[in-house]
């Protein structure tokens, strides 16, 4: 009997979930699902397609990066997601995408502004992007300095993983998390509409301005926090 | 028997063409359908993906917003939809969605000029777009400070709710309106599609010059008013 | 029996396909078929949404504009289509969409130069644009008018409608022709298809240059005249 | 028994697979599978549409362009494919199609920068672009002088055909080849999608540079070469 049966179904639904939001194509992108009490998550292997992927495919990691179970190689992003693990105590899963707009901001090496309210329901700051990575850790253990990066740059920026549960990673693309498979996937989902329209708004309007704080903090606490009013109870 | 099976069903197949037409993903948006003799309207529950709505999850609320029926909690923007059915006496639909292209002139808060016959054979003006709150609204009662701010605009810039059946919410989104729910969901699809080519026709063509009224006119009225002949008798 | 069966059908089928290629939402647009031996023509009942639409609703109407058959009233563009088959003599059928990057041209008030040999696969010069209507003439015969513009525009350019199958009307739209429905309609997938190529080349690069003629002469060679060597002898 | 079963059979599925991928409408494009020991290749009918095409209507073609089987008439760029056959020895399969994104790069007559990693997963150099062809070469035998063209782009600049699956045509679109059928659709998809990435990333940031050299290596060598340690062993 399979002990890691739970967070293998629960990642391979929320990679086969990629696909249905038009996120990636091909074998691009990944997503993992932690078992925080067992110290281990269930993570996509590495260039096996979507529509043949099955959830004994997936392959049982620990938070080190040692595989535990599986017979396949995982994907090469994976010390990345373990040292998000280890850093972000309160994720549950992590989707890795190489969607079109949110990637165009990372290659732009630009943050996304709080240009109204669809940003603000998700997160009450622009959406962060790290810089480029220094040469020798490039030619270091680059997966897990990627990791590193995403994590200096939320202590740098004072941002709270629980607020802001996306990030670009400069040059490269977007990692989004939250607290189960699903949550990590709506936020890249929704990272990726946020992209496009701040895209679209400087378009129209090239000096365009963020969003006033008032109007920010009352959109993000309509659905987060101890006065949170949106949804069912 | 549910007294408000009617104004539910509408409002329900209403909800549900929002995805279908591209406008919404996930739980983002709602339309509400008005019986205005008993002065209630059905709106969508709070939070509730489209692909598990069903007719009875409706919520039916009284033009103070009152919950008049209904175990759910209604959408945080009714009492936007009750100031608008309030103030707005032939309005008999609204709805809310966050389509891209007019979340976009909404952020850049402009309005979208007139620059085709497909603009013009739906509305006479710029799609109107409201200035952004003051803090003390936006801090006070915002839901329904959000309809005020709407009536205000369509008072100062002397617009009928009749003729001009859109508005942008500057910073947030677009709300739209007509007799019934599928008049309200044709024009947050032609208000997107409108808003998509007036951002094209800006892009090839940066001081691109609005539609002179002549055109303006014939188009709108040969869908509109005692002169109209386009459609069936 | 219906002695129009034939253009009836032939409407009918060409009109279905436009919202299979993505060029019309709701009842918007429309596509007409010649018996030019008979001197009629059959075309979509106005404002009936496609997918309702059956080929008995198709109305017969003659090259005056006259309704020679169906129980419906034709569509509101039905004189703009008389005036193209009385003046452009080897034309079959035609079709008018609101396409959006071709709209995008049309309010932008611009031509479609040649930047690409996919451009003159189809046609050997810009896609042309009408200049905007004269005020007496909008408020006279306005639909018969647009077809008259269309023609002095071919007159003045010196087009022939046989090489240049497309025509833009400024601050409206597209109306494209051939000697059958499927050619139309085709023509009016690429046209689609062309402007939006050339929207993204010039914000690719806005000083773009158009194709040389020798390269849009082999190329429109390779594909019609006595030369051609594309497709099945 | 036909002989050629397996390269017919292999060519057919590679262009079914194009529209599938959004790369071409109507019977644009085309792909061809080389049998390099037997020195022919199968390729797409000319102007047949893709929804009707059978493996037998499959022509082919010797190294010189000679028809060898089949009843129809090859693609009109048979000529370009079999000088790439020729030139560029490790070649198994060539895709050419008009996807708009590449197609616009090709049109503004501009390589496309490496902005980001997805590009440096798949190539260590930008996309070349050819430059326009002279005149003498249009008029002459055209087809093959495009072929030409790319092999001159690629000596040019010191490009390995093995390492840059992928070039555009200046003025025309792109070509991509592969070892097999399914590799030379897979690099046409990514290109379209590097292009369209990148197209934004210089909308975002007119400034925006090229990714480094360090990172750019670091990417390309994870899938390619003797170090890569993308996918399964």
């Amino acid at each position: 009997m399979d002990t890691f049966h739970d967070i293998r179904v629960a990642a391979w639904e929320a990679n086969r979930s990629l696909p249905h939001h038009g996120l990636v194509t091909f074998s691009f992108g990944n997503v993992s699902v932690l078992d925080r009490e067992r110290g281990v998550f269930a993570i996509k292997p590495s260039g096996v397609p979507y529509e043949s992927l099955l959830a004994d495919d997936l392959v049982v990691v620990d938070l080190d990066g040692r595989v535990v179970a599986g017979s396949m190689r995982p994907s090469s992003d994976t010390p990345t997601h373990a040292v998000l693990y280890r850093e972000f105590v309160n994720v549950g899963a992590i989707a890795h995408t190489h969607s079109t707009y949110a990637v165009a901001w990372a290659q732009a090496l630009r943050a996304i502004p709080v240009y109204g309210t669809t940003h603000a329901d998700h997160l009450p700051t622009p959406v962060p992007c790290t810089p480029i990575m220094e040469d020798d850790r490039i030619l270091g253990d680059y997966e897990a300095e990627t990791g590193r990066l995403i994590v200096e740059t939320f202590l740098d920026e004072g941002l709270a993983p629980e607020d802001v549960q996306m990030v670009l990673v400069g040059g490269h693309g977007p990692f989004t998390w939250g607290p189960t498979g699903p949550a990590a996937v709506y936020h890249s989902a929704m990272l990726e509409e946020i992209a496009r329209m701040a895209w679209l708004t400087e378009s129209l309007e090239p000096g365009a301005r963020s969003l006033k704080s008032t109007l920010v903090d009352r959109h993000f606490g309509r659905k987060h926090g101890p006065d949170a009013y949106y949804g069912q109870p």
